[in-house]
């Protein structure tokens, strides 16, 4: 049904590739209104300057001249801890390849003179035989390719490479991926079948390069992802410092059944696994992933979709190991997790990696950037049990830019390309995998397709989706019913035509017509979230959700004296909307019956207390306060 | 009443400190028989022997002499994963520290020859300046005192200092005392007052300090040691990596109301402040560790006595932030929370000081050594979840040696001189802080007192204390009564004396004659502990101790297909105490009833699960197996 051939895409399997859906052309994916409009364009108006800013006076950014031979020194935001990390790079390539998407959608002379410099920067580091990592030309001259486990020289090329895929794909504009592709031909000169082995401890060149080959079509990038994802699992790496599966070489990909150790080198090892077994026709290797992400989803998920328990390693705990005050939850692994589930999407059709796309996408990786587009946090706890927590350890702090910044460019390209998460197309019709307001356009072989949805959502559990344009002959349209929402009913032009009892897919095939309207109502009234029993941190404590979003209670919200620790929720507790536009304009609320266990007691007459909660990813906005999404469950007496 | 000159003791207050309690001629100490007896035994066989083996295998005692220049590379346990510590000269200090307290009770030519051996190494490396540290001599020569906050040059010298003054009080040897002498010496040249400002990283030196001016009388020791505490605080050593809470340096030590960053870091330097103060008779100084030593015991410490309880930056974390999982709770800090509360009991004599030397001691200690002496943890998690959890990440599994072997030693020197922690003796009397089977000489003016105890405590709350001979003039024997226990009783000579209600210290003033027995009866009915309900991450679980002891269930002691995170308890669970011999000769059990919340069902006619619980610091002595302390009280049908 759509054309693939420079498609606005991140992922875009190649015409053999298995798969049960294709992504759209997102340059024909227009999100005109409400909640997602607001994101997309806060990232592009201030979120992509504020990113060029700080890659400017960090030093990342002009590194890249001081490699190209200008003079100056190495920089690095943490020099003065004397942190100097060696995969900075990264970050102007993500930045860019967000600028590439954005660029796409509509011209900016100001992101575009601001992304001409960077392009010009790399392209005068890189050396004649293509190698290009400044902190090894700068810092450690001499050392190329020879501290795999932790140099990250392979990451940067990945990054490097998905970047100019997006300035290809969007705007045709072919400068960073020759860049790319001088880069790989001095990877495969190194790491290459005619080279040594080797793969590199952050994985993340795996899928950029089957997306290389998916744009190339040179068999040999296919190859060298092969190799480096077969490479796993063989101690290549070895135990390192923090052991074999903190960098997933404890086993190979085909048999580990768990995720285990840092978490974003495992959501982006998966990622490249999934692109290449869906290239390779291979069910196995696609089942290896479904099987870990299953396990992750099962057992070691916090409720936002922040994955990771461990500050220490940034890793994975053990099963139902879930501390919501040390939940680590980096940014990037929800990031990560996001792309993985779009992957795996695609792979499968499957409705729950949508569900868990939204449930991330709304929790998780909004929760890691301030409502102001300018603020991001690394880790992202449900809990934080006082205001001097946050100062002290910089437990969840958002700050404008971070020594180790990987995140908030993530954040941006993840925006800046949202839209190509909203829909896929299979040879029967359309998928709407996620709600906003906007426009459709899918191109086709008996002529286009064009869809308006019309929404408030989260606020509001209504889609409707009118058929704008369509190929004369019967197709499917198909929209997700997420296993949040209790019941759905779908409304046909008006009338009504089915109640859906459990989540899953409503599927409508006909021959539509111009102005024929779908509706579909999903419940969004809130929901108590109970625990599984077994996840020791948040036992005896209840958590309150509506549509999509996770919710979380403030102290800037308690009165003085009141501590968040002080707080309790009757277990008949009921929680009523309310509009919180002190928050955020538009934002709604949950105000839950409290019982106050300790500190200020109530005057004579004054009104039961009442917890006001707040959507998780609007929390932390008002002078980074305490805050916790777990409530305990009052039932005795004397508080406990 | 008692002689200070040379006496047996790592703590020995000058005549002219302040202080109600001072430390008894562990010379005069014997413990003979019972609980403390098998594990000084198993110590001074096994323990140390093992040391010696593992600090020459290891490089840590040859290091010396590649240091002295008899050729070789300089070796790291942790050299394999690119780890090389600069610290592990402590390591052979620490241990000579334990075998000079051993070597001083009684002659042992196996443990003597191995310990001149380290002797001569650490004399041959000492170069004639006086300065001392094999890292820095072989590793970074030129680098000496340049790397104040990481080095840990001061921190080996501070192990040094003691362990040249165990040598010096215990053996009358003191060619271990004449080295620390002249590194001190070094160390003045270069940080005293006619050399430039800086403090170590690590506190330990301080201590050390104050302990070398007991013993030389010399003033600028203890002068420097208060120039190393006076200069915390005010930026030395500034915000590293880790922020300046991490090692102290956020807030002079008279101003910190709350423990804060390394525990261990923060524990030793209020060791040294403890020390100076009594010195320097400084109250306000006291004070100051008083309150945080409160703080510590009110809002984080775990059941064991440990504490830290995060593995990032081996920190306190926020108040109640005490996750049994994650804890981290690490040997050293239960072994310097010993020796701080230690010396709070000798400074204000409050029992609340020996209450908790006896919880940390029975459990946070004892759980950092297997029963056979020769395993050691490092964490010491109030639950671990599964097996494997132990294999992956190390946490709580006890090996052989560690990469960074700190706990080792630490506790070997400790249960060396676990005698002097048993009494004190005042103007008026002896008091009995801990109890074990043994006999006490008091030497006086009016000639010694001696004590016989006899007791099976743990196991047994009752305590025998008969006088053999004591001075002709009426003297107080006080006996601490734990706040664990309900109810104590004291008979005198066979007659009912008295009961007390609640818990501090009962004490009998009498012209004491030969024969005069007094009998403690403490109550060690099981006993259940619910948790503040502030500790978010046990909250609906209870804990069973008995007399000092915490306890645990082991999954080697449920049915096949059971987990640990299977077991639930009735909320009105009593438990019964059994003989548990097949962990341990004399190792009393609790039993509890259990609920099995899933898992294999009971076949037809099989009697209710039993919950066998063992001491936490005999758990995992049986096949490193998933573990906990805390366990669920069940009450809905569901088993939530």
């Amino acid at each position: 049904m759509i054309e693939l051939r420079n498609s606005v895409s991140a992922v875009l399997p190649s015409a053999s590739a298995t798969g049960v859906a294709r992504p759209l052309d997102a340059a024909g994916v227009r999100v005109t209104g409400g909640f997602w409009e607001e994101r997309i364009r806060i990232n592009r108006e201030r979120t992509l300057r504020h990113g060029f800013d700080w890659l400017t006076r960090s030093g990342t950014l002009p590194n890249f001249r001081v490699a190209a031979g200008a003079g100056g020194r190495y920089r690095a935001l943490g020099e003065d801890q004397g942190i100097v990390l060696p995969f900075l790079d990264s970050d102007v390539y993500k930045w860019l390849e967000a600028v590439g998407w954005e660029l796409g959608r509509s011209t900016d002379p100001g992101l575009a003179s601001a992304a001409a410099e960077a392009i010009v920067a790399i392209e005068a580091a890189q050396r004649p035989d293509g190698y290009l990592n400044t902190f090894v030309q700068v810092v450690a001259p001499g050392q190329e390719y020879r501290d795999l486990s932790w140099g990250h020289e392979l990451y940067c090329i990945g990054h490097l490479v998905q970047a100019g895929i997006a300035w290809h794909r969007a705007l045709g504009d072919d400068r960073l991926l020759d860049v790319a592709l001088r880069a790989v031909e001095s990877l495969e000169r190194e790491l290459g079948p005619a080279g040594r082995e080797g793969i590199d401890g952050h994985p993340e060149i795996e899928m950029a390069l089957v997306e290389l080959f998916r744009t190339t079509g040179d068999r040999r990038h296919l190859d060298l992802a092969a190799r480096m994802i077969d490479g796993r699992g063989h101690g290549l790496l070895g135990a390192g410092r923090l052991g074999a599966a903190y960098w997933q070489d404890h086993l190979p990909v085909r048999d580990a059944s768990t995720v285990a150790g840092h978490a974003v080198r495992q959501l982006y090892l998966d990622c490249g696994v999934v692109d290449l077994a869906t290239e390779l026709g291979d069910a196995n290797l696609l089942g290896a992933v479904e099987q870990r992400w299953q396990d992750m989803v099962d057992t070691r998920m916090y409720l936002t979709g922040g994955v990771g328990s461990r500050h220490r390693d940034e890793a994975f705990g053990d099963p139902f190991e879930l501390p919501p005050d040390r939940a680590y939850a980096e940014t990037c692994a929800s990031i990560a997790s996001v792309m993985l589930a779009w992957r795996l999407l695609l792979a499968t059709g499957k409705a729950a990696y949508a569900d868990l796309i939204e449930r991330t996408m709304f929790n998780g990786v909004l929760g890691g950037i301030s409502l102001d587009g300018c603020n991001f946090s690394y880790e992202n706890p449900l809990q934080r049990r006082t205001r001097r927590a946050v100062a002290d350890s910089g437990n969840g702090a958002r700050t404008p830019w971070k020594v180790c910044a990987c995140c908030p460019p993530n954040l941006m390209r993840l925006l800046s390309s949202w839209e190509q998460y909203l829909a896929t197309a299979g040879a029967d019709g359309i998928q709407l995998h996620q709600y906003a307001t906007g426009e459709l356009v899918v191109p086709g072989a008996a002529g286009p397709t064009r869809l308006a949805v019309d929404t408030d959502y989260p606020w509001n559990g209504r889609i409707t989706v009118k058929i704008l344009e369509g190929p004369a002959r019967p197709w499917t349209l198909a929209l997700r019913v997420p296993a949040w929402s209790a019941s759905a009913t779908v409304e046909l032009n008006g009338g009504e035509k089915s109640t859906m009892s459990g989540p899953g897919v409503t599927a409508e095939t006909r021959q539509w017509a111009s102005g024929d309207t779908l509706v579909l109502t999903l419940s969004v009234e809130p929901r108590v979230t109970v625990p599984d029993d077994r996840v020791d941190a948040v036992r005896g404590c209840v958590a309150f959700e509506r549509g999509p979003l996770v919710y979380a209670i403030e102290s800037a919200d308690l009165p003085a004296g009141v501590e968040i620790e002080d707080i309790g929720i009757p277990p008949d507790a009921r929680p009523t909307v309310t509009s919180r536009d002190d928050v955020a304009p538009g934002v709604l609320g949950l105000d839950l019956p409290a019982i106050v266990k300790r500190g200020r007691p109530a005057a004579d007459g004054e009104p039961p207390p009442v917890a006001r909660a707040v959507p998780f990813y609007a929390s932390a906005n008002r002078d980074g306060d305490a805050m916790r999404v777990w409530i305990p469950q009052v039932t005795a007496p004397d508080g406990r």
